[in-house]
């Protein structure tokens, strides 16, 4: 069976074998992206893609980031960009891409505009983000190399499922939108480090609705989708790997997201991960990280005096931690913090090093003073339980929503219809 | 300098040097746009986007084909889509696709946002018509072969630099728009025979819209746009000739352009110009069509009883000439035609052969009869005057617009404001 024709099945099964612990992961996800699109709502991309859309206006379908509603389509191409624009949303390595700000805006926009309860809203996300985690799998890491971006490329494939499935469609009409989304689905890495780099989790969000919207309406497009010889894989240096489509409804690809827990440059995460285990002697004397070679020349600035370079600085996010500064919170990283006297006086006695037997989700921080060394390791790539998941996720939701949090943490686990959600976002 | 940056300063030019000929051709180009865009309104495809747009609504910006107004990003998908509906606009055979549907859509919608005048609407289109063929040959013809469109992919380019010209943007900006939508430019000739080839068109001309309207707003995206290691060549198979630069800003490939003379299969146009030069004897006795191999398998039914059959048939299509029934009408291809007596008694006479020193664009036709015989070549491929080729947009605009051919020739003749192409094309 192809790939397009598997995954169109998937998203149809009227009730999906979804574990516990899968759905839990699903709604942290949820309640990620929720905060992540809150914190970056007036972002300049936000601001931006917003300014066009209300200039556009149109029908009242579905809420945006930061004020308003609008047609589906539309409000799924800012806030798709909105979720992105801090580029501190969930990360699947093996996609290689970011799954929640492609999927969740195209499903939210969808089920406002169908007046869906969470639970279809839910489960078509989860479907959604699996299906575009196993695109990105099937595309592979050559699609990447070369130059795409598997969260605009592989998200769009997942956003028109999540669309399609909300829209109650079958195997047969699931498998024409990913016909038509192949069209249209587009993302270059090239835009990495500009305002293009979250305006393609946009893209993909608004092509996923839109193909959705328009199989809905008697659209026949081409079938062939991902595969075959003119399909969306071969055309894009897609590697095909069928591997991709291994235990699909059975075991979940979602399981495996991370989310980032601190609002910094991710090579200094193991290392907070690291210290924030250690319980440090009173009198510090000196503070050493090890690290993978790669990072030596990414975030290892000895002395930022804004909050751009703190945010790429070993000696400023380490003492940070150690003064009880919030690393998740975006408004921690500021010029008044790297001129902080008790900051800068611990920012000296940092000592960076490399070890190239580490990988790159892996630190080692060591605190010693007054005669004391406390040692830690940390590897990302470990199993987290999801309780532990939970706690940090609150924890950051809590920094980036403020007393916000509880509310969007209570419409996520109960379910709320997605007006409720709609209405939240909108702030 | 980058393909890139060279296309964004052309199209800022403030006054390039325009042939009359060549502004003359775009006008036809123009003129024939409108007319299948008319004739194209009730497709499917046409429907169902207006469809998705009506629901969306929002501010009436630009028009629709078959009626309403809407923003000017929508109204351009619909519009593309429509008017590519019939296939039956002009080609491009070195930019391999159809320039006029990709960025006439862009340009017009933009236009009448902005209130332009009709000699600014017609330098952008000429603009962005010209620099999507140069983007199609730098592309080349391995990017067609492996699978992509050039209708929708170089297409979206030049829609981009239409709108942005009349937005008014200097070459920083139009290099900005070229960088920003080569991450969304896109479209697979997987849908070839389906609606899928003219949404192509449509995505094209929404995406140039969109890339446009965002600069104008203040997004910053990547540069790197079409050139580079990571840019939109390389990753979609470009072949980057950068000899589609040659002769830019003097010499126009605008000039080259093809356009379709006939509701038929496009193997069948030379020999329908071949009879047409013919003064047939009044006793046919035998009509003797010759053709490239190629066509052999593609449109030469022997005895179709459809409308659709009579477009893939020699044996239809010469008697239909040598009847007087008009065949760039899309009414004349029908059941009744075919069940005609005169017509079939005409379509025993006619043999079809096989050639292959013909080229695809070339055909030999002969008539005999009453001892008479009349003989007559015609090559697709040979210069036409533009006074030859005005006669027949002529001819083929009315028989796509019937009483209303005058007023569309009126209107780009005299180079009437964006609001009054508008109003026209709503009907």
């Amino acid at each position: 069976m192809s790939l397009t024709r598997a995954l169109a099945e998937f998203a149809a099964t009227p009730t999906p074998n979804i574990p516990d612990t899968t759905a839990r992961i699903l709604r942290l996800s949820m309640l990620d992206w929720i905060a992540c699109g809150m914190a970056g709502r007036d972002e300049p991309v936000a601001q931006i893609t917003r300014a066009m859309g209300m200039d556009e206006g149109g029908a009242e379908q579905a809420s945006v980031f930061g004020g308003g509603r609008l047609p589906a389509r539309t409000a799924a191409l800012i806030n798709g960009a909105t979720s992105h624009a801090l580029d501190y949303d969930d990360t699947h390595f093996a996609h290689i891409g970011h799954p929640s700000v492609a999927v969740f805006p195209a499903a939210l926009a969808v089920a406002e505009a169908q007046g869906a309860d969470g639970e279809a809203l839910q489960t078509a996300a989860l479907i959604g983000i699996e299906a575009s985690i196993r695109v990105g799998v099937w595309l592979g890491r050559g699609h990447y190399q070369v130059g795409f971006h598997q969260t605009g490329t592989a998200g769009a494939f997942g956003a028109a499922l999540a669309a399609g499935r909300l829209m109650g469609m079958d195997a047969d009409q699931l498998e024409a939108v990913l016909g038509l989304v192949s069209t249209r689905a587009s993302g270059l890495k090239s835009q990495f480090g500009t305002m293009g780099k979250p305006f393609n989790a946009g893209i993909a969000a608004s092509s996923g609705v839109e193909a959705a919207l328009l199989v809905s309406k008697g659209f026949v497009p081409s079938l062939t989708g991902l595969d075959g010889a003119l399909g969306f894989g071969v055309t894009h240096h897609g590697a095909a790997d069928m591997s991709a489509l291994d235990g699909l409804g059975q075991d979940w690809l979602m399981d495996t997201i991370s989310h980032k827990f601190h609002a910094c440059c991710h090579g200094l995460h193991a290392s907070l991960e690291a210290i924030a285990t250690i319980d440090a002697p009173e009198q510090i004397d000196r503070i050493d990280v090890v690290t993978h070679p790669r990072w030596m020349s990414v975030c290892n600035q000895p002395a930022p005096m804004t909050g751009l370079g703190a945010k790429f600085s070993y000696a400023t996010v380490l003492p940070m931690a150690l003064l009880g500064v919030d690393t998740a919170r975006l408004e921690s990283y500021t010029e008044e913090l790297c001129a902080r006297d008790d900051l800068q006086a611990l920012r000296a006695k940092v000592h960076v090093s490399e070890d190239e037997s580490l990988s790159e989700m892996q630190a080692r921080v060591t605190v010693a003073g007054g005669g004391e060394i406390r040692e830690a390791f940390y590897d990302l790539d470990a199993p987290m339980s999801v309780d532990d998941k939970t706690a940090k996720i609150d924890a950051k939701a809590a920094s980036l929503l403020g007393n916000r949090a509880e509310e969007a943490a209570g419409l996520v686990s109960t379910k709320a219809p997605a007006a409720e959600l709609g209405a939240f976002i909108r702030g």
